[in-house]
């Protein structure tokens, strides 16, 4: 069938529906029984996490796995309930709410609905590159703190007690001052599954290859660890009546599929809501799409960052109108899918059919099901998110990136997710403008033997006396143009011979209206001063905007197109006697 | 006399004060005249609007103006109380005190005093940079919105009625509202002083210079059309009881000069305070230093942002400590001084000189002061702040600018001028961000006859299919990173036949933990599809960044002195014999 460009790019269905096969049937199949089993204990672990009842876990695994299904662009993304999204869920319900009330399940999915069409809007306004904006540091800073964060506060229901709290402090003081009410059956039963969690990441597979399974069925097996900790603990609570002995469990889960219906409309709402919800459609939207990007590398194909918000968008509105809170891509969901042979993104699709037969048939089973055994499973999780060697190779590489990263991990646990990401972000905008606000600005001379000029600090280099060259390494824009102008003064103070400035603009990418005003003070100056004022290696976007001034006609010197044509056209000889001159090495590169 | 360096940094009196001769006295003088009578209306008004006794308000006019003119470095700047800082000031103590206690009164000087400590901090600390991040379209852009709301605000003053707002549009609502109301005495008075002293500018002069008047005594007297309307139009509302005729006069003015006294000190109390203070303390420094650089720069001189911070703590501790509130640098308190003549900081103690015996004195001949009559002053001295012709200018140099400069307008007069302000600091860094998210990056070439390499597409240049040469003209920094690892991809998958990429950086002024990931992923990405990565031209601080990652071990080809080395070490025939052709004019610059 052809369709149109145009509505193939809004549903990539229709690209690779046409060519969808028995044999790709097959291999989705098999992918989405593995993730369903995969799915649920981790959508009813996001659901406690929230403070939501059980069920809406597994809502949120239906409609947003089918409407990914049709208007994603990664063939092996797992869209679902994923912690960090929910622990920003917690601290904005929250605020508007309190937990177990019908108010705080409504601000749960106006949440999901509002980041919902936050993504779609960005995504229809192609607007993707916002996400830019999020420097690599910040976010890594942040998935690790929110980990940290996340993993501490699970800690509480691993041991049978509560450990709440915006902010780790808070969370610490709570876990502590409880610390007294240990349950000794469900720290037993919670700490062993996440012991076994832990070790099963490699363990099991290595386990299941020394009896001489294949390898790649022992690593799909070894995947459905969670699935089998929950199955395990809850035959064990079941046979064992621990609930006799304070071990909690989620004890009856309704029955049947989700109902359609708007979240609550209410614009004092919403209001409150925005802020979270654009914080939590953009962190959505990273996540996914940095999980996406990987996974497509590894099979050369293409992911659409635009299309994608827009299909993450979809499943938070379908969430939303299903009964469910935020979703987002993970990784562990997409990185199974992939292993398990998902073909296309029907295996989405087949996946929510799993969960909606598990919500039709299979609540009853879950009623043993201890809630430790799923802080356990939320903390294997999140443990594979603490990156420590990313903290080191940035406190390595840069100042300015490992100051914007601890920033932002302490500020996370200082003020919670929510306000934590908003100021990372901020940080790092600010040390950006910080470091530009002072540029290098170098002192230049002519290598012999060359048309080629550098640092004289760091080159051999030839240089005349009434002759002054600056390479300012840096856009002359409003934080820098002040201090450049400070700059040049200065150093023609410092040099009564000089007759003519060269400034050398390769690094110069920009000049705004406060650089220009700032240009026009210089030569003004320097025109005071008897001194000729010449530009060199003028970008030509930078000349095209210049002739748009007048500043062209004030310049007391000239734009040269190299800065060995500006000092030959000042001293002609000078130049030619370096540039046939014996070349002498650089002292450095 | 010569004092230290550093001495003089601090106390700048130093400086201009050894110069001072009887000119610059004369000046200094009839400025402080017109000040005092400009100062003292709205000393009052301030402090009504805040609830404080009215001699408060004056007070808030003695110390703070002398020690402004001990430690301040802008020549024209006149502090005092001003109507954004007095309204920060009642939201402040109302959380703390009722109106009309002794609580109250203690609070406000309170609140002047931790203002003033945190600005003599900022100022210490050498923070006074973060005035820089204003560009100068922000800062034009908010001077002009902020005249036209200014003076629209005087409006109703001047024909006698209300016209109050936080906004432009509720300044003008409540004039259209009102004008029902307008007394035709007023009205007339009112309108006749303004449309005299807009004449005034150039007319009195010209007038005495026709009458055989000297053009510096011309000059002088045509300063004073301020005082003459004051003095005018009070002697008319005495001499024609236009009270009767509904014109509002100043009424009864309280004697009395200000006692020395700490504010209270509480622990519980400055606790509260502190944000407030530090709120106050910044959007006083932000208006206040905003106003000293765009009357600097009108008459070229220089102002030290660090030392005005300091300044302005000293003046807020000096009002704090003499029965004072909050004050800071006003824009048409500033523009008078300027066009009254002022020369040296010293007018500004001369103006205080001026209050204190004004309220000893002279408080009996302000009764019949016309209000009207200062609303024209006003509307007169902002009317000239609004600059047409840089809008102009900026529209034509930058789409951004322009864009920067008119959202700040239009913001400021939409929320008030605090949020505008803030809000145009915001934009004009996120279109700073937005414009280097996107850089330009040329394809280059060798120009025949020369080592030189510029734009394909301006230049008649020299290629090789197998060799692709990109030029970033950007730093590599979180926002472009990935649209630069984007663009790079795409360049190789258009041109089969390259083996070799040589990214040029003689613009990569910094290459941030993002723009690393970046360098990596394009090298991974390269040497896959089994093309070579080359780096040419790196300035010296980016190399040193780079040797501390591991970037430089894998990649795949190697780093460059210059663009003509790489091409030459890649392909050394190509580039000797461009070198040797005959030079081909290039196309543009």
């Amino acid at each position: 069938m052809i369709f149109p460009d145009r509505l193939r790019r809004y549903l990539p269905i229709l690209s690779w529906g046409a060519q969808y096969s028995r044999q790709t049937l097959a291999g989705d199949v098999v992918a989405a029984a593995i993730m369903a089993t995969i799915l649920i204990p981790g959508a009813l672990a996001n659901a406690l996490l929230i403070g939501l009842p059980p069920q809406m876990g597994l809502y949120a695994c239906i409609a947003p796995l089918v409407l990914y299904a049709l208007f994603g662009t990664s063939r092996a993304l797992a869209v679902g309930p994923v912690a960090i999204s929910s622990m920003m869920t917690v601290a904005a319900t929250a605020q508007v709410a309190a937990q177990g009330t019908p108010e705080y399940v409504g601000a749960a999915t106006a949440l999901a609905m509002l980041a919902g069409l936050l993504q779609i809007a960005m995504g229809a306004l192609r607007l993707g590159f916002l996400a830019n904006f999020l420097s690599r540091p910040v976010i890594s800073g942040f998935i690790t703190a929110a980990a940290v964060q996340i993993a501490a506060g699970q800690v509480g229901p691993l041991l049978g007690v509560s450990s709440k709290g915006e902010t780790l402090l808070d969370v610490l003081t709570s876990l502590v001052s409880s610390l007294g009410n240990v349950s000794v059956a469900t720290a037993v039963l919670g700490v062993g599954a996440l012991v076994f969690l832990l070790w099963a990441r490699a363990g099991i597979q290595k386990l299941l290859l020394g009896i001489g399974l294949r390898e790649a069925l022992a690593d799909k097996l070894a995947k459905t660890a969670p699935a089998l900790v929950i199955v395990t603990t809850a035959v064990a609570a079941w046979g064992l009546e621990l609930e006799a002995h304070k071990v909690g469990v989620l004890g009856r889960v309704p029955k049947g599929l989700p109902s359609i219906a708007l979240p609550p409309f209410d614009v004092a709402l919403w209001t409150k809501l925005l802020v979270p919800a654009l914080l939590i459609c953009i962190v959505g939207y990273v996540q996914s799409i940095s999980v996406a990007l990987t996974l497509a590398a590894k099979r050369r194909q293409r992911v659409e960052p635009d299309q994608e918000l827009i299909a993450l968008g979809a499943a938070d509105v379908g969430s939303a109108m299903s009964g469910g809170f935020p979703v987002t891509g993970a990784l562990s969901g997409s990185v199974v899918n992939l292993a398990a042979g998902a073909q296309t993104p029907a295996a989405g699709a087949f996946t929510a059919l799993g969960v909606a037969l598990a919500t039709l048939f299979l609540t009853p089973l879950l009623y043993f099901v201890p809630r430790a055994a799923l802080g356990a499973i939320i903390i294997g999780a999140v443990l594979s998110l603490v990156d420590v060697k990313a903290i080191k190779r940035t406190y390595a590489y840069s100042g300015t990136d490992f100051a914007a990263m601890v920033g932002t991990i302490l500020l996370t646990w200082a003020t919670g997710l929510v306000a934590g990401l908003a100021v990372g972000v901020g940080l790092s905008i600010f040390l950006h403008l910080y470091g530009t606000s002072r540029p290098h600005v170098a002192v230049v001379g002519q290598i012999p033997g060359t048309m080629t000029f550098r640092n004289v600090s760091r080159h051999t280099v030839i240089t005349s006396p009434e002759i002054l060259s600056l390479r300012v390494d840096a856009s002359l824009y409003f934080p820098n143009a002040r201090f450049i102008e400070d700059l040049v003064n200065d150093a023609v103070a410092a040099n009564p011979a000089v007759r003519h400035l060269i400034l050398e603009c390769p690094a110069v990418n920009t000049i705004d209206a406060s650089g220009l005003e700032s240009l026009e003070a210089i030569n003004q100056r320097l025109k005071d001063g008897g001194v000729a004022f010449h530009l060199s290696e003028v970008k030509g976007p930078v000349m095209d905007r210049l002739k748009r001034s007048h500043f062209l006609n004030e310049l007391t010197g000239k734009v040269h197109l190299t800065q060995y044509d500006a000092v030959s056209s000042i001293n002609p000889d000078l130049a030619r006697r370096t540039l046939d001159a014996q070349r002498v090495a650089g002292t450095a590169q």
